[in-house]
């Protein structure tokens, strides 16, 4: 065995390898890494003397080690927010009343035009800071507000950037089909052939895309003309996930599972067949309280479901200005247990290890195992479970990316 | 006038002043502090020239000031947690299983039974870091997991000492008649004759005590018990407040207003005459939707009453480990707009000008006015909505405690 970079020791570990049980939990143990990989994951007594020998040693102080937290399903790149709409709605104002005051995703599309793309960077690491801050090392971000070629290219391409900001992986999704712009008001095919497929392949070719996505609603995207981008990402080999079955039930589910979807997201309409087929294509579902949350949703995603058919479940932010103004992943898993009815383990391996699956990234991160990236949160705790009971506290005593410390607190006021 | 120690300028006011409508807003603003008290607000171009003699001046580059935070109702102090319960209940245990296996507010009386001063303040401190970090100034902190003599003192002797660890003003509150312990079950009348009013007094005589206060309700103590507590703090010229109407309707918000009570504190169950008497009491409505959202509870608190009839509304986190382990006011604000339907001013007020009302405090901190205490917090926003709009983000640029900056956040990851 090689001799190891860094060695946390004195710590307790959640894994969340699959190989061991519920969370994966390692007493006394200790992680290695070498070259921003990790090289050991065990007991600290049967760490390999060949390890120590070079190797800085942390000492955690019996502190618990969990994977670095993965968001897989965020807008988080937007210009301007939703907040006027927000207070209007609170002060009884209709939905028409809004639309007429300019709000809605429409405004959310007018300022993502007009923002510029270090203006985007710029609106952006706020929130992005506040994720990293709670020990997140991988977040996806969607492109879909721009709505033309251009724009949507300038989304993914401050996606992308914000990966060289910040010490995080940035995995990028096309939203190109996630409303449809007032020129194109009724004429879904013909923004579809304009603009949604001829951006697929522009963003493609500069290699801005990860994944391809779409809005499947009433309001947004029909079953058949998801189908006609779901094709096209195919052909350029590009996996595909879907905003299914969010408001009603198209059976976005199954279509999503039909394509081996990587996920399909939101999910409170979706049925038993929609379950089922997810599960039988490993397609994960991403369950989003955030939004649940902030649109006083009631019908609740049919978690009982998931679990009788063995689907996977993750948990994200959703982060976006009109639905989900949220940057907490830890509120997020609050909220999958409070709201969702979620267990404790199901909400950490949403974050972590089933979050990962859903970017299709399993193999490299989401777990602590031994070949995997040495990604890692730590964290001022006494037992995992307490990262999903409190609400609004952050105990993240430091981030690990890649092997290197990003965030270490020690908290001072 | 006399000469400002400290001048902030170029500012955007959020005063909550009632003699400005709404939230008392004032653009290009400026706050003058000296020895810690407000010696003007107000527009920038009305700055007395004799204000800025001598004066440090902080150009704010067009950030907002609001009161600093107050958070009127919480059980900050308290040793261990519940988290175990959390996850036992989201695992589908019933009570009688989680009773069994030590939960419950047993598990936090023998908590703090077990803790010496030290330990309570060395465990609470980080919970009161996470509401500093958001600009809290002042927080309310009661007794009543002790439920002996000693324990309650040591309880309240806890509290205290926070104020002496962190720049913040602490008010305390006795709560003796929370709950009934194990050895007093069924014995009401002598566990408040040979502890509740006992530990009042001893209390009292050591200063410890601000506001005392009582858990009403069919599991707790009655109205005629209440009572006889209540009486024994008016004797001492105590105010009195009330856990009032959370699980059903004892009329324990006319009880409360009956006493002049400074709040009456969650109240689901409070019916039209209640809401009328605390108004005409000017007794505080103190809704806390951290519980409401943490015990999956249904039924709102009767906010339109609460308007119709002009009593006040504050809002608090409530923080407790049983019922809502909740240390963010922010976030608390947007659970009173999602869940209770407040405006963003009635949520803004609630965490400041009315939480101060429902302390006692109106007279020196709550708003920025001339003469009150200069507790200020500067906000890193385009406008106040985005403090009750965004869920989970904290955009605090620094605190201001009695003119001092405690906290000046330069964000770097
Ligand atoms: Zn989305
Ligand atoms: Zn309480």
């Amino acid at each position: 065995m090689a001799k190891g970079d860094r060695i946390w020791t004195n710590a307790r570990l959640a894994t969340l390898d699959p190989a061991r049980s519920g969370l994966g939990i390692v007493e006394n143990g200790a992680v290695a890494a070498r070259e921003g990989g990790i090289l050991y994951v065990g007991s600290a007594a049967d760490l390999p003397s060949s390890v120590l020998a070079d190797a800085e040693v942390i000492n955690c102080d019996g502190r618990w080690i969990t994977p670095g937290l993965i968001d897989c399903h965020t807008h988080l790149v937007h210009a301007g927010n939703r907040a006027r709409e927000f207070e209007m709605r609170l002060a009884g104002a209709s939905y028409e009343e809004i639309a007429r005051a300019g709000g809605g995703i429409v405004s959310s599309v007018t300022n993502l035009r007009a923002a510029d793309e270090d203006t985007l960077i710029a609106e952006s690491l706020p929130r992005l800071d506040a994720l990293l801050a709670e020990g997140v090392t991988t977040i996806e971000i969607k492109s879909g507000y721009g709505l033309t070629v251009a724009d949507e290219l300038k989304m993914l391409r401050a996606a992308r950037q914000l990966g060289h900001k910040r010490d995080v992986a940035i995995a990028t999704t096309y939203l190109g089909a996630h409303a449809t712009p007032a020129d194109y008001k009724g004429r879904n095919g013909d923004f579809l052939r304009d603009v949604v497929l001829p951006g697929l392949e522009a963003a493609h070719a500069e290699g801005l895309i990860d994944a391809v996505d779409g809005f499947c609603e009433g309001i947004a995207f029909l079953p058949d003309e998801m189908r006609l981008v779901f094709d096209a990402a195919q052909r350029h080999g590009l996996p595909v996930k879907l905003h299914a079955d969010q408001l009603s039930n198209l059976h976005g589910a199954a279509l999503a599972a039909s394509y081996g979807a990587l996920s399909a997201d939101h999910l409170e309409y979706t049925d038993d067949e929609g379950a089922a087929a997810m599960a039988r294509s490993g397609t994960v579902a991403v369950l989003l309280p955030g939004a649940y949350y902030f649109i006083r949703e009631t019908k609740k995603p049919p978690v009982d479901l998931f679990r009788k058919h063995g689907a996977h479940m993750a948990l994200a932010t959703d982060n976006n200005p009109g639905t989900s103004p949220l940057t907490s992943l830890l509120l997020t898993m609050n909220m999958g247990a409070t709201l969702f009815g979620l267990t404790v383990e199901e909400c950490i391996a949403g974050i972590t290890r089933e979050a990962a699956r859903a970017l299709g990234r399993q193999d490299s991160i989401g777990t602590l195992e031994e070949g995997k990236q040495a990604d890692l949160a730590i964290w001022d705790i006494s037992e995992p479970t307490e990262l999903v009971y409190r609400i609004g506290f952050n105990p993240l005593h430091a981030r690990i990316r890649a092997g290197h410390t990003t965030i270490n607190r020690d908290i001072t006021i």
